[in-house]
């Protein structure tokens, strides 16, 4: 059984990374296909659409944040088809609560040729929202369209008020991607939270692996919300807003569990930090990423303190959403071996 | 006279970097020596150390944070000589309140062979602290010593728990640099604020430029807390903490003030922000550079906002200090040609 | 039909307090005796456990905080039967999304003869939690018991570390009352939101009334976590928490939707706001009581700025749970007179 | 000496309460008339304009805020003469870092027949500040006069946009009282901090004492920014702004230093909490609370961490100073007998 194999060479999460399970045999392929008829906008226990076992490839695509309802100049918000709309959830076999989901990213292709940017009054880090409102005029509604090279890999920033335009290079990665959440919680698809959900994190692109907590049987796990490029916070709370395609491989570590969302690749090791401020996310980054050294690398916890002071990496991906979320990292070149598995 | 003829040349804050003010004739230099006899703990008036004019370079030293006073194993944070003695104050000709100083970083030597990491109680992002104060036993006290290798230039970690230990690239700058502030105030040399201060900030190194604004005749420049290397938030309190030796070229631009202090080399602007939460600090930060942007390079501001919200970096320099500290920053290869001057 | 009479005569949620709808006749009393065996612990989407039609009369106990799972000296945390059992749901007739809940707290009474307060690791203002984390060893586990005198309406409180005792008031109050969310969301029990929840607001006791914002048929109102005295901030995490008997008679005002709770009784209209930090729950708390006041009562919204600034209170009634609370309010004899319905 | 006798008695700060230390003998009575021209702008080091003795009373007066610049329908900010201006400094003899200096509220009266309220762009709760600045369009810039009735002690709102108008009662109170700050430094009279400063505190009014840390040699005394009536908050940004005439009688603990301002009068215990955001600002004045309560009246910390979960009150002075302040407090009749002194 290929899920009891896969516990037995695991020794933690992390350990998924190098040795994907299924390196000798081709991995199976599930393929889905998502339309606004099937997108669910919150995470949480619902019909699976699919099942996945843990070694298998997912190649799925999502809608844009927008529901793919904004087109062409002239478009308004008031056309968009929901907010994030998400595609799945997809039930993975054998993940229960306790263990840990391993997601590889694989691929990503942006899946079309147009992305979007909006400003949406009530919503950025430079004006009045839901969560801080003020007593101004909102600013005005506004949206860029940025057409997409697919042959020189970039998306074209074209300002509204004069008649400037420049190349963005892509860096496609998956706004919202995230299980169900635990105690029987059911969250829109705007929040991101422990159990990952609207990170923005630029962190969920080609090459690196992701671990997210699982708080049901079979995980359920959903994505969406394509971005093709953002800055580091988000802003004015778009990235350039895509429809995507992508390709998956999930994995299953059993009897471990994440608090928050992880992500790791072949040089860094990376813990989320999740809520507002942004003070507090930075604090729950941290403490995982000391909690990671010391149970996985053997330093003391104030030995791994001392060292992110003077190693450690802080991405601020988002500072729009209902939570805040920050990325801690550092390079494993700076750590000791990893523990061998007992 | 050289001042007058770098305000006909200097449209903006800018514009300084492209033409040094002394371009066309060797920059004079001033030497300078400070000793923990002639330190000082407080931005603000004081009698000036020395005299520049714009243009002239100022070589100089700083001691390190704690005064040099912690020099080998078994010293205790008890020996430390206050905290961050600041060289200077620096009397800066022809600057006046309303004008911002420029700061060229055109070189940064560690003085020494050994650098500091220290955990102080009440000082650091994951324990309490005197404005976060917690009913928690205090961490103890902890010193960690970094030999800095001056050939391949790097800085060696060795846990105290166990017999770890992994080299760290040098990245020199100063932690604090900064001006009296304005309103008649005086600042301790751990704050951070609009006068720049204990910003922590690994942009204050060479090959970059700072602006800070003149709140009072001759500016009145101040620095040290020189550091080695340092991790994103300065999370546990401190960096690799070193005496430096550094190498300033300074100038003035005339009837022009930034309201934060500001970076700027070849590839880059950059905006800093500083206050709490982070997410303030965040805020302050990118109003700036929006502001920057629209002034300088013609994009409306929210044409600048949704396009920094595409390529906008943010980094958080420091979050253990009163104020926090973050530097938004986008790369120019993205924005419009700079205005021209009039 | 009460239903499309309470709608002719309500001109606005606030209109509900003065003449409840079955002042002529009697109201119906609906009974309901709730136990460990049918609480719930999300406000969410459930099958009712009894259906109310407005003017009617509730009356239903509830479990504390714990379960009623501890009961003497020597019992720890562990015992707890999860945290803020709620009682519920039920389903109140002719309540619709768009619409507005009406909850007259009629009367609260203790539901035994002890309360109790408990510091567990990981709650609290004054210690780490896992939103706000530290690296500190957390304090320990403690539990202090609270005879209830229901002779003389008081708690006593007795200490542990010494054998001083004093005496406290009785305000009994539900720290838990809140309907179905917005959007599809399940949330905890332990979550204070726009749907209510875990507010532990003083506010909710007899003789005010609370207006909560309807998001499914039928509202689905819980409560549970009853409190027999709190302090501000509830900063050691808990109350005196005890088991409750709940008088409350609800209402429902059709076609109109306050976004956050509201409070009112025939001395003050008390808005609440609710999130992180602090600052934000404030910031949300007056902007509703600016927008509240401008509505019904006819100043320009700078003109209730001001005056706010000059008679508005601020209660922050919790500082620990997952988000802040904070209740602004104003005495309506600072008020223009009520705008006449049309 | 009365210093000296003055040492003898006094067990702890709060001790000052109760016995007056010139109780036998008439005080001495020192007067002052402070005028545009020799207020100051900073709490700092600066030439005293009286000298006080412990057990003397001072007699003095306070502009308003606006430096009494603002007199009429018509006027504008533009016409206030600085922010804040303070009378002072006072010099109290035998005052040294490490004392505790403490100002006993004797009577306040509102000195005039005005009050003014203004709206000033980039200040108050709601609106974008130079610290939280957002991208909207500014508020418009408003005054309100509030005509001042001695008689019946109110003073009168009268709404800009309505003909609506209320009585207010007065509460006469400081919104700046402080001593020059620790370290050197020096802070503008807008700031609130460790030294007391713009704290807007109802709390220092007739009746309260007030204790606050001494750092210089006099303790330098500064008050001003007079104010007939406040809410919460101070959401808006300004009190009703008054000239006051001030009657203070001062008197020194030696040998005990408080870290953050402290209040007291016969029911209650107060500890000011200063910073950003607002729960940091709870902490610490939480933390004090604790700590004060544990040194004075003998219960542990974790008993006093309950007790005030149960009955301890916060109270949320201002949230638009560069700092924000909360005081925490509790009734005395909660705690034990105070501690005898030894």
């Amino acid at each position: 059984m290929r899920l009891i194999l896969s516990v037995l060479i695991l020794a933690s999460p992390i350990a998924a990374l190098a040795q994907t399970p299924s390196a000798a045999t081709k991995p199976e392929v599930v393929q889905y296909h998502a339309t606004i008829d099937v997108v669910k906008y919150v995470y949480g226990v619902a019909p699976p659409v699919a099942r996945l076992r843990p070694g298998n490839i997912l190649e799925a695509n999502s809608l844009d944040c927008f529901g793919n309802g904004i087109r062409k100049p002239g478009d308004t918000l008031a056309l968009a088809k929901g907010d994030n709309p998400l595609t799945g959830p997809f039930f993975i076999e054998g993940a229960e609560p306790g263990d840990t989901l391993v997601v590889h990213i694989l691929d990503l292709q942006v899946d079309g040729n147009q992305g979007i940017g909006a400003f949406a009054p009530g919503f950025g880090a430079l004006n009045e929202t839901n969560y801080t409102p003020m007593l101004h005029t909102p600013l005005p509604e506004k949206i860029w369209f940025y057409p997409i090279d697919h042959a020189d890999n970039t998306a074209t920033f074209q300002a509204l008020d004069s008649n400037y335009n420049v190349k963005i290079p892509l860096h496609p990665f998956l706004g919202c991607i995230g299980v169900a959440p635990t105690n029987g919680e059911a969250r829109s698809s705007v929040v991101p939270a422990e159990f990952g959900g609207n990170m923005d994190a630029p962190e969920v692109s080609a090459g690196n692996t992701l671990y997210l907590p699982v708080s049901v049987s079979g995980a359920l796990l959903y994505f969406g919300d394509g971005h093709a490029a953002m800055g580091d916070g988000e802003i004015a709370g778009t990235a350039i807003e895509v429809p995507m395609k992508a390709r998956l491989q999930v994995d299953v570590v059993k009897g471990k569990r994440t608090n928050w969302p992880r992500f790791e690749n072949e040089k860094e090791i990376m813990a989320a930090g999740i809520y507002r401020p942004v003070d507090d996310a930075v604090r729950i980054a941290f403490t995982e990423l000391v909690a990671w050294i010391h149970a996985d690398y053997g330093l003391s916890e104030l030995d791994a303190y001392e060292l992110l002071s003077k190693v450690g990496k802080i991405h601020l991906t988002e500072m729009v959403d209902p939570n805040y979320v920050v990325v801690a990292s550092v390079e494993k070149k700076y750590l000791p071996a990893k523990k061998t598995s007992k």
